[in-house]
């Protein structure tokens, strides 16, 4: 099933920045990043309740927003993009 | 249907968090904000298309990337929220 996950963080600090770098490294395991703190995995349930764990260790539950969407097995009808980065590059340059 | 608006946009720079600001007021008229840049929507067919012709005019196309989920009627069993700020307060500090 494919999930998105957003990430909400300060990203002005740079222990913000290192949360959504390891945040994007396990996210990456599974998926793409779509936009700077959105990801969409496609996971089986097994390896979405890995995630959750790993992804819930790294953040700061009490600075960090972290929500999960199931978007199911039809998913691709579900999205629409515009404007830049499509298909974003997960090695570009960070926005602070 | 709920619709799940996800904004990427530089705030680093003033012009940046101006037309976050602007997209964050057009997405209020029909939701809430859940994180800084992402946005639940209840809308109709004909108020999803005026937002989105709305939502399009304000961003920069060239630099900001705006994705659309349609989470359907049974969005509630599909989202998952943990860690802080559940109910984005739209009027409290801008994270930078």
């Amino acid at each position: 099933m494919m999930v998105l996950i957003t990430y909400d963080v300060e990203t002005a600090t740079p222990e913000g920045r290192r949360r959504l770098r390891r945040i994007a490294k396990h996210c990456l395991n599974y998926g793409q990043r779509v936009q700077n703190s959105v990801f969409e995995c496609l996971v089986d349930p097994t390896q979405f309740k890995q995630l959750k764990q790993k992804l819930e260790t790294e953040m700061d539950p009490a600075k960090d927003s972290l929500r999960y969407y199931l978007l199911g097995a039809n998913w691709k009808k579900r999205v629409e993009h515009v404007g830049a980065k499509e298909g974003y590059d997960p090695e570009g340059v960070l926005l602070l």
